[in-house]
């Protein structure tokens, strides 16, 4: 450890994309381009993919003062992918195109798989004689890495949805004629996203239920809990992941109505408008569905400055990391409660802590009717949306970071 | 005119809600509470249906600190309503409640529905020879009302829409496979929200093409434009009013889609997803359909602080107006354009030039392939999104106006 490596690095942006994904992105690139070892800072376009294909960019050759931009652009700047490393002859070209650009440093922003390629890649490098070193950085807005507190992008997409479920709340109570609004949030396996609902009770405007994919889904029980929260209230607010099963395991998203409602109704696409659906049929309620949508992963407008700043500085510490020698790790969060306040320090995971594997909400922060979360789900998840971003406008719209992206040449 | 009149004042709110319909509340309340003439100040509980049952609110009741936090809650505070005055019968109630609680100023606030129900009270209380001041109070997204240059609410959901369509935009060109993205707007006569798409590309982040209900769908042109953008680019985004109607008058969203596309397809509820089915089907490409549905109108964190400070003052100026004399008009907007930049003045309409009737986009506002808006549309909607809002937050969220809502007695 802590042996000097000079060499080009390598950076790049896996998987689905989040609000702060690029501020990592200007960790690891501003702390690369500032680094004394590191002669040559570059940016796989589109991931792993853009290695394979030998399109890197020279980040060097970058506008300063649109990299710091990066700090409020949402979504991968250098093009995303959903490739996984095959076999032994896509690392037999990793290790072609590190040898090209002499990349000793290797930076890959990602989830679960992501964390998977960057373990094959550091594995192979070693077993090469490859010089190189290789740090993960987390990112995922479904917050289900295992190793750290949380994931970088997730606060931000619970930001957007407890505020984006209180404004829905005001709208759905104007009318006198009583509404029941059903809500889908993102998460097909974890239910950190739509826990976060739950937030939206800090103004008041709670949600009545919650339900996460970590417990099967009763319909019979859903339908009996807002029926009655209905007839009780004139109103009722149900937020639901978009991963919710039946007991069989099979989605309620993919279900064929026959099978599950008894009503034969056609289904009408997304989950919160055939549970809306379902849910007007039994009650005679007005019904609304409401799917977030991407807007839960790219709404930059609403990220939390908890969780950009957190960005910044995974990317940042992935770079302080592998400058001090560290490698085959995860940059991770681990928190502190100091007198009741929020704090995170960063450490160090193995790669195969992180890969592949996924954190679910544990059972005992969601209830014992498996409608909703417990108050230790709000103390985690609530420090995460502190926070309001200062991002830049012009025009009264989102100043973008604006970025040439000069292929690099050897 | 000018003279001086005492006794009660009564705001309602109506229609479909607005990020900055409180504002406007606001701005009534606020400005009644402080005129000496005015004894009282009510609220109508769900707009004309509060008056017909007698469940009015007592503002003077309202702690002032919460009442100015109304000036960034979204969705109408004292309940909104979609009841049209039917007969005499519920005018001679209305007269009832005016009597029984002396009310002598009336504001109401609302689109072109709520003006007609101002103008039948108004006409009625100068028949009964009741000396009451009846003044409409504008609001709605849709920013169809004639008589004025543009309508409180228009303004934030158009920074909602443009703001959201950019942030889309960075998010579906992540990927190196290509997507169509189909993004659905409300509106459903009045293309003014669509068209505000168009805002997007001063963020660099243009939508490819968009349909304004203005205009009739043709489904075999809009698919040849998609394939070839998509063909072109490997990407295209679209945005679409939920308005838009075949030339036989028949709205695309309600259409059997044997009659339209010829593929067969079942309908997938929304029109965003229809429309996503229809060109994935033709294109191969990945597709989104995203609806956004209830948030473009209550997406208050959003909100232009152009259109709050304009909101306000449409109230303030409404009890300014009656104070001074006027009645039986609608506080609306005129357009300045003093070297360049954007002002506007507040004037007095007729209620009988707004009530009723529907402004729609020009034709030579859109593009002669009917998918774009011109530089005429981007040059009147501009000025309308400006400012960022300073709301007030606690816990990382919406500090919404908590209202006692106490009853009023005489």
């Amino acid at each position: 450890m802590g042996n000097r490596l000079t060499g080009a690095c390598l950076f790049g942006q896996s998987g689905g994309p989040t609000s702060v994904i690029n501020a990592s992105a200007y960790g690891v690139i501003k702390t690369a381009l500032e680094a004394p070892e590191i002669t040559k800072t570059y940016g796989a376009a589109h991931g792993i993919a853009g290695i394979l294909n030998d399109t890197l960019y020279d980040m060097g050759k970058e506008d300063p003062r649109e990299l710091e931009l990066l700090m409020n652009t949402p979504s991968s700047a250098l093009g995303s992918c959903r490739y996984k490393i095959k076999d032994e002859k896509d690392l037999d070209r990793v290790y072609e195109i590190f040898k090209k650009y002499d990349i000793r440093y290797f930076f890959y922003n990602g989830g679960n798989d992501s964390m998977d390629t960057c373990l094959k890649v550091s594995e192979y490098m070693a077993r090469a004689g490859w010089d190189c070193r290789v740090i993960g950085v987390p990112k995922t807005i479904d917050n289900d890495l295992l190793g750290t507190d949380h994931c970088p992008g997730y606060g931000s997409a619970a930001k957007f949805i407890a505020t984006t479920i209180a404004e829905v709340y005001k709208d759905s109570i104007v009318y006198d004629t009583g509404m029941i609004t059903v809500v889908e949030i993102m998460g097909r396996h974890a239910g950190w996203l739509a826990g976060s609902a739950a937030l939206a009770q800090l103004s008041g405007t709670p949600p009545d239920f919650i339900y996460l994919p970590e417990l099967p889904f009763d319909m019979d029980s859903f339908l009996n809990y807002v029926e009655s929260t209905y007839k009780a209230k004139n109103n009722c607010l149900v937020a639901v992941s978009e991963g919710i099963r039946y007991p069989d395991g099979c989605f309620v998203s993919e279900a064929k109505p026959s099978l599950t409602d008894g009503f034969g109704h056609a289904q009408l696409g997304g989950l919160a408008a055939t549970l809306a659906g379902i849910v007007g049929h039994r009650t005679g309620a007005k019904v609304r569905g409401i799917e977030l949508s991407l807007l839960q992963r790219c709404g930059a407008h609403l990220a939390s400055q908890t969780d950009i700043d957190e960005a910044f500085l995974a990317g940042k510490a992935a770079v302080e990391n592998a400058l001090a020698g560290n490698t085959g790790r995860m940059i991770a969060f681990e928190r502190e409660n100091i007198n009741g306040a929020y704090r995170c320090k960063i450490v160090c995971q193995p790669l195969s802590v992180c890969a592949n594997s996924e954190k679910d909400v544990p059972r005992e922060w969601i209830n014992e009717a498996g409608n909703y979360v417990t108050q230790e789900f709000i103390d985690y998840a609530l420090p995460l949306i502190q926070g309001e971003n200062t991002r830049a406008i012009e025009n009264g719209l989102p100043r973008f970071a604006k970025l040439r992206k000069i292929k690099a040449e050897v």
